[in-house]
C-alpha cells in the first residue's frame, strides 16, 4: 500500500499509510489529542474518527471545542439514551434523535400505558452512565435495504420502517453500540466512554414528523458532557440565566411592562426603567457630542414617497405596518422603520461642500417594525425600539478614519458598561461568487470603492485590536459592514452594535457635495449604532449584571432606612441632601423592623443602604451597608458618604 | 321729562334726564373721559355715543382700551377711507367695509382702467387725514327702503343695491360723515377728528360676496389710531414681528426645517435646534423630577382598542391619521394623538393604594394629530409635536394641592425663560346652563367634586398671585381647567401651558386605588403641560427673544475668532478647554478678515465672541466681545472668562 498525504488546517502535510483513520492521525500528533478526538472533517465532510481514509485529503480533527465535534458527541449521546431507555422499557419504539443547539432529543413511543415524568429521569441517567462506562464502540455498517427492513420489522419498530421508505438501497447505514442498533447516517464518536455526564432536561409531546394528524410521541431532551464539571457549570449557568432573565428582572425591578391595550411588543418604560434608559442615553449623547456627532430629531412618520425613494417600501412594505391614510385623498404616511431616509433629507437641506464632511447626524430614533407576534420576546424582539442611531456622511477617502473613530467609540461605550470581551465580524463580498456573470450587478457602487473599503475596514479593525472574523458573501448589497458581538458574564454571545457602509442611499437620495475640484461628488454613508437599540442593550445589560446595575445607572441608588419613626426628620434631611447632588434616594418610612427594611432593599438591588439611628442623627452621619455584602461598614459623616458615592459613580 | 337711572359697570347708579347720550354721561364723569369715548354699550348692545337713551339702563362707556371701542373706531375709519377714495376716484363703487382684528378693509370697484398700487397709498392717506381734521360728525338716519334704493340707484352703486335687497323696510339706516353716505347699521364714533393717524397696509383682490363667479373687487387693508405715536409703535412692532418670525429665524439660525418628502407639518430638528430643544427638555426634566414627577416613555402607537376605551377614536377618528393595519388580519394600531391613554395603562400595571398617590407620570411624548395642510404654520401648527406632558393621578382631596404645585412649576419655568407677564383663564361650568334639564348629563363625574375643584382652582390661582379670568361654560365636559397666556416682548399674547382636571378617563379606564378605608376609589387625573409643546414653545421663545436665546440655551454659545492662521493652534486649545466645561464653541478658521468674522458671528447671534491674537496667545487669554454691543471688552484670562460664562449661564 502506498502512502497518502494528509493536509492539516495549519497547512502542514503528513504522510500516512492508505486506510489511516482520524484517530491515528491524532495519535501521531499527541496521545492527548487522540483522547479528545470526536470526529474528523475530511475534505469538508464530517466522518467517524475511526473510518479509513484512502486518498490524499485535507483533514481537521474535531474536538469538543468545535461545534461540529459537539454535534457528533450529542448525536452519539442520543443513541446511548435510546439504548438506556430500551434497557429499562423494552417495548419502546424509536422515532428520530438529533443533536440540537444545546444537547439533543429522542422522540420515542413508550410501551402502552407508560407515561414518562421527571421522576423517571434519575433511573434513566443512571442506566445511561452505566452503559457509557462500558466503552462500547459505535460500529458503522452498510446494510442492504431488504436487510434493514427485515431488522426493524423483526424489532417491531414502525417508525424506523417509515424512515427507511425514503431511503435508496446502497445508501443505508446502521450504527451499533452495545445492545442498540439504529438506522443512522452518522457520524459518531469512537466509543461511549467519551460521555462522562448526562442530564435529562425535559419531556414534551411531539407529533411524529411534525404532523398533527399523526401520533404524538414523547420527546426527551437531554444534554451530555465529556466531563462532569462541565455539566455542573452548564446547569449553574442555566440557573443563573433564568434568574437573570431580563423579563423576570424587568418586572421585579419595575423597569418596563407590556399592556395588551397598547399592544404586544410595545414596551412601556416604567419610572425606574426610564431613569436607567435616560442615563444611558445621556452618557452616549455626551460621548457622541465629544466625538463630533450632531444630534438631530426627526418625526416617527414619513410620507410613503420617502420610502419609495429609499427603496424600503418596495422591499419590506408588504410585511410591515401598513400605510397611514389621512382625510386627504391619496395622502399616505408610513411609520418609520429606520432613521436613515430622514437623515438623508437633513443632508439635503442645504448644499454641502467637501469641507463640511464628515457630517455625523445622531438621533435616538424610535422606529417601528412589524414582527410576528410569535417572535416577540421581552425587550430583545419588539415592534418599537429606539436605536442609538447615527449616519456619517463622508467622502470616500474618509471611510477608514471614520470607521476607526466609530470602533473607538463603541469600545469606549462597551468597556464603560463592564463588557470586556467582544469579537467582530467583518462582512464582505464573496469574490468567487462575484465572478459569475449573473452577479455582476449584485453590489451597488464602484468596485474600486468596495475593494478599498473592505480592505480598510479589516485593517482598521485589526489596528484597533479587535478579534475579527471575516465572512465572505455576508456583505449587504449596498455595502460591507462590521458587527460587534459581546460576551456577557455568563459567557453568552450577543450581537449588539453594527457599523455599515452604504453606497446605495446616497445614490437613491441623490446626495452630493462640491469637491475641492469644484465638481459634484457623491458622499458615502456609514450607518452605526453601538447599542443596537436601547431596548436590546438594556435587556443584555440587565442579564449581564443580573440587575445589579453600575452605581451611576442604578434607578435607585441609595435606600435610606431609619430604624424608627423618631429619625424620620433626619432621614428626610439626608434624602434632600442626596437629591441636591442628584443622588436618587428611596426613603423607607414604613413602620417595619430594620431587618425587614434591609431585606427589602436587598431584593430591590439598591447599591447602598444608609441606616439611620440615634448615633447617626446626633453626628450628622449615616451607617453604610453595600448591597449583597451582608454587613454594615459602620458610620461615616453624610458628606464623606457623598464624596465616596460620587467617586464610585463616575463613569 | 322724568329722569332715568344709568347703572355703570362699577355698580354705581346715576340719574340723568331722559334722552341723555353716552357722551353726556361721560362728561358727567370727566371731560377727559368724554374726549375718549368712542361708543356706548347699553344693556349689552353697542350704540353711538351720541344716541339718546330713553329708559333706565346699564351702560359701559367704550374707549380705545375696549375691543368693541376699537372695532367701532375702525369701522368709522372704513367710512372715512371710502370718502377719501371717492374724493380722489369719483366713480368708485363700494362693497363692504368692516373692522377686522387689526384695522379694517373696504372692498371697492375702482373706475374702469384704474389699478390701485402701493404708490397710490400716500395720496389716499393724505386725503384721509385732511378729511379727518374736518371733524365731521357721523350722522345716523333711519331711511325707508324705497328712499334707500333711490339714493344708491342715483349714485349708481349696484353693490349697495344688492345689499339692500336683503334688508326689510324699517330696519335700514344710513350714516353720513362729510360728503359720504353709507348704508350701515353702525355704530360709529362721534366725529372724524378722533382719528389721528392712518396707514394703508395692503391691497388685494377679493370676490364680491366671496363668490368666485362674481366680480373681483379691490380690497384695501388699512389701520388707524387715535394718536400718531400709536401708529408708529404699531408699525415698529409689525416690523419687529416680521424680523422675529420663528420661521425666518428658524431657517437663518438653522434650528429646524421641513422637507416635502418627509411631509408637511413634520419638522426636522437640525443640529442647532436639537441642542436648544434638548437643553430645554433637560431643564424641565430636572425641575419636574425635583417636583416629584416620575418620567416614563411610551410608544408612539397604540392598538385601536386603546382609543376606543379612551373615547378618542369615536370622537376624532374620522378627521385623524387613519388606523395602521398589519399583515395580521384585524389587527389595527393608531398613531397616538395624546399620551394619556398610555399613562392610564401604566397606572394599571399594579394595584395602587391611597399612599401611592399622587402618582405623577411625566413624558416628553411626541404625538401626531392631523391638521389640514392649509392650517399648518411653522412650528406653531404642526402634525407632529412633543408635549412636555404629565398626568397626575391623585385623590379628590389632593386636587387643590396638586394644582398649586403645578402653578408653582409653570411660573418657575416661564420666569426662568424670561416671560414675566402672564394671565390665566379658569374655565368652569355654566351654572345657568346646567339648570336646564337637557344639560343634566353634560358633565362627567360627581357634581360635588366639580363644585369643590372649581372653587379650589380659583382659590389656589389667586393665592399664587395669578391674574385670572374666570369663564363660565368653557370647562370641558370631563373637567374644569386653567390655561396660561404669556405676553411676549412685543406684547403679543400666546396660549401656552394648560392644567386640566379629568374625571372621565379614570372612569373609562376603570382606574382605582384602595383607600384608607380599605375600599376601592376612583382617582382624579390632572393633565398638564407647561410649555404646551416643545415646538410651539420654541417658536414663541424664538419670537420673544428675537433669536437671542438666553446664554444657557444658545445653540452656539461662543465664537472663537483667531485674527490669523498663526493663532489656530491656540484657538483650538481654547475650544477644547471650553468643551471640557460643556461650553459650545464655534471656531472660525476661515482665512477671512477679523471684521468679517465678527460680522458673521453677530448675524448668527452667538452670545460671546472671543478674539484671539498674539497678546491672547502669549497670556493664555481671550479678548471678549458680547453680541450686539459693538465693541470689545478687552482681554481676560481664559479661566476668568469661563468663570464669568458659567455665572451668566446659570438658570
Amino acid at each position: 500500500m502506498s502512502d497518502i498525504k494528509i493536509t492539516l488546517p495549519d497547512g502542514s502535510v503528513r504522510e500516512f499509510p492508505q486506510g489511516v483513520t482520524g484517530l491515528q492521525v491524532a495519535q501521531s500528533i499527541s496521545e492527548g489529542l487522540m483522547r479528545n478526538v470526536l470526529a474528523a472533517k475530511v475534505n469538508g465532510e464530517v466522518i467517524d474518527a475511526t473510518r479509513a481514509i484512502t486518498q490524499d485529503a485535507h483533514m481537521q480533527l474535531l474536538t469538543w471545542k468545535d461545534s461540529e465535534g459537539k454535534a457528533t458527541f450529542w448525536h452519539s449521546s442520543a443513541h446511548l439514551l435510546a439504548e438506556a431507555i430500551e434497557a429499562i422499557y423494552p417495548q419502546t419504539k424509536f422515532g428520530i434523535g438529533p443533536a440540537i443547539e444545546n444537547g439533543f432529543y429522542y422522540d420515542i413511543e413508550l410501551p402502552e400505558g407508560k407515561l414518562l415524568s421527571q421522576n423517571d429521569f434519575e433511573e434513566i441517567e443512571k442506566k445511561f452512565i452505566e452503559l457509557a462506562r462500558l466503552k462500547s464502540e459505535y460500529i458503522r455498517s452498510e446494510v442492504g435495504k431488504a436487510d434493514a427492513i427485515k431488522y426493524f420489522t423483526e424489532k417491531g419498530d414502525g417508525y424506523k420502517l417509515e424512515l427507511l421508505e425514503g431511503l435508496a438501497d446502497g445508501t443505508i447505514t446502521f450504527y451499533q453500540q452495545g445492545n442498540f442498533t439504529d438506522l443512522c447516517r452518522g457520524p459518531h464518536i469512537p466509543n461511549t466512554s467519551f460521555i462522562k455526564a448526562v442530564k435529562l432536561m425535559n419531556v414534551a409531546g411531539a407529533y411524529w414528523r411534525g404532523d398533527i394528524s399523526r401520533k404524538q410521541l414523547t420527546r426527551i431532551y437531554a444534554i451530555t458532557f465529556p466531563q462532569e464539571k462541565e455539566l455542573k457549570e452548564y446547569l449553574y449557568l442555566l440557573e443563573e440565566a433564568k434568574k437573570r432573565d431580563h423579563r423576570k428582572l424587568g418586572k421585579e425591578l419595575e423597569l418596563f411592562a407590556f399592556s395588551e391595550n397598547v399592544g404586544m411588543g410595545l414596551p412601556l418604560w416604567l419610572p425606574k426603567g426610564t431613569l436607567l434608559r435616560e442615563r444611558l442615553e445621556q452618557f452616549l449623547r455626551k460621548a457622541q457630542v465629544k466625538a463630533g456627532y450632531s444630534p438631530v430629531i426627526t418625526p416617527h412618520i414619513g410620507s410613503k414617497k420617502l420610502y419609495e425613494i429609499s427603496g424600503h417600501w418596495e422591499k419590506y412594505g408588504a410585511d410591515s405596518f401598513q400605510p397611514i391614510n389621512t382625510p386627504e385623498e391619496g395622502e399616505q404616511f408610513l411609520l418609520k422603520p429606520m432613521n436613515c431616509p430622514h437623515h438623508c433629507e437633513i443632508y439635503k437641506i442645504k448644499p454641502r461642500s467637501y469641507k463640511d464632511l464628515p457630517l455625523r447626524l445622531a438621533e435616538f430614533g424610535t422606529v417601528y417594525r412589524y414582527e410576528q407576534s410569535g417572535e416577540l420576546h421581552g425587550l430583545t424582539r419588539v415592534r418599537g425600539f429606539t436605536q442609538d442611531d447615527a449616519h456619517i456622511f463622508c467622502r470616500p477617502d474618509q471611510v477608514r478614519e471614520e470607521f476607526g473613530k466609530v470602533i473607538d467609540l463603541v469600545l469606549y461605550v462597551f468597556r464603560s458598561l463592564g463588557f470586556e470581551e467582544f469579537t467582530a465580524q467583518v462582512s464582505i463580498r464573496d469574490m468567487e461568487d462575484l465572478k459569475k456573470p449573473e452577479n455582476e450587478r449584485k453590489y451597488v457602487g464602484d468596485p474600486a470603492d468596495w475593494d478599498k473599503a473592505e480592505r480598510e475596514i479589516e485593517d482598521v479593525a485589526i489596528e484597533k485590536g479587535l478579534d475579527i472574523i471575516v465572512v465572505q458573501g455576508e456583505a449587504a448589497f449596498y455595502g460591507p459592514k462590521l458587527d460587534f458581538m459581546v460576551k456577557d458574564a455568563l459567557g453568552r454571545k450577543w450581537q449588539l452594535g453594527t457599523v455599515q457602509v452604504d453606497y446605495q442611499l446616497p445614490k437613491r437620495f441623490e446626495l452630493e457635495y462640491i469637491g475641492s475640484d469644484n465638481t459634484r461628488h457623491r458622499p458615502v454613508m456609514i450607518h452605526r449604532a453601538p447599542f443596537g437599540s436601547m431596548e436590546r442593550f438594556i435587556a443584555v445589560l440587565t442579564e449581564h449584571c443580573a440587575g445589579n446595575f453600575p452605581l451611576w445607572l442604578a434607578p435607585e441608588q441609595v435606600a435610606i432606612l431609619p430604624i424608627s419613626e423618631k429619625y424620620h426628620d433626619y432621614a428626610q434631611e439626608v434624602k434632600r441632601k442626596l437629591e441636591e447632588r442628584d443622588i436618587i434616594g428611596l426613603l423607607d418610612e414604613r413602620s417595619e423592623k430594620i431587618q425587614r427594611k434591609i431585606r427589602d432593599a436587598e431584593v430591590k438591588k439598591i447599591p447602598f443602604m444608609l441606616i439611620i439611628g440615634e448615633k447617626e442623627e446626633t453626628n450628622g452621619a449615616v451607617s453604610v451597608r453595600r448591597h449583597g455584602e451582608g454587613a454594615d461598614e459602620g458610620s461615616v459623616s453624610l458628606d464623606a458618604f457623598i464624596e465616596r458615592f460620587e467617586k464610585e459613580a463616575k463613569v
